[in-house]
Formats: structure tokens, C-alpha cells, sequence
């Protein structure tokens, strides 16, 4: 399975906010995702980086982009 | 193993433009990409969806957006 941890930059550090992702979409200034078990998130950030052979999806809030 | 195949919409329709990516990386107005053998691509787009159990990820050209 390919369910993904996501992570949120929080002052250089990687914090995990939801488990078992499957979905994510970015919507305007705001991600939504939503994990196995059909339940949803929606935060204010961007996407940093997928990496899928780490099961691990990096968002960061947008006004940290350079 | 989780790699996934990279979609851009064009005219309504998922056109299939890299396989086997385990990376993404929005840089700006491109997304970044590699696959497992270390070959990238860089296109200007927009990520679009990340659907994790369909191992797709969906693209959209930045004007397209509404």
C-alpha cells in the first residue's frame, strides 16, 4: 500500500500531522487531504516535496517559501 | 513499492508524461520530477492531485487553474 505520512515544515523541523494519506489536493492557498479511513484535513500550507519510496509528503506554510 | 505515473490535464484529459516517479518537487511555476532510475523532468505546471492508491499524480497547466 502507498498510504503516505505527511509532515509540516515547522522551524526547520519535519512535524507529522496525519497518517495513512491517500488524497491530497491543493485548493487555493490551502491543502486538502484525506487518509484510509476517509478522514479529512485541510491546512494552510504548500506542497514541498512527495517522496513516495519514503511513504512521506512535505507541506510547508506559504509564507516560509523563499 | 509506491512510484506512481505523473498525468498533465490537457483539454480535459490525463495525458500520462513520466513513469515510475518517486520524487515531486513544485519549484515556482514548474514541478520537478525523477523516477527511479534518476531520470527528471521539469515541466510548468501545477500539482493538481495526489492519488495515492491509483499511484497517480495529476498535473494541470498553472493558467488553466481557476
Amino acid at each position: 500500500m502507498c498510504e503516505s505520512r505527511v509532515y509540516l515544515m515547522e522551524n526547520g523541523s519535519e512535524v507529522p500531522i496525519m497518517e495513512n494519506v491517500i488524497y491530497i489536493e491543493p485548493q487555493d492557498d490551502k491543502i486538502f487531504m484525506s487518509d484510509l479511513l476517509g478522514e479529512q484535513k485541510i491546512v494552510e500550507a504548500k506542497i514541498k516535496e512527495v517522496r513516495l519510496l519514503e511513504h512521506k509528503i512535505i507541506l510547508e506554510n506559504r509564507k516560509d517559501k523563499k
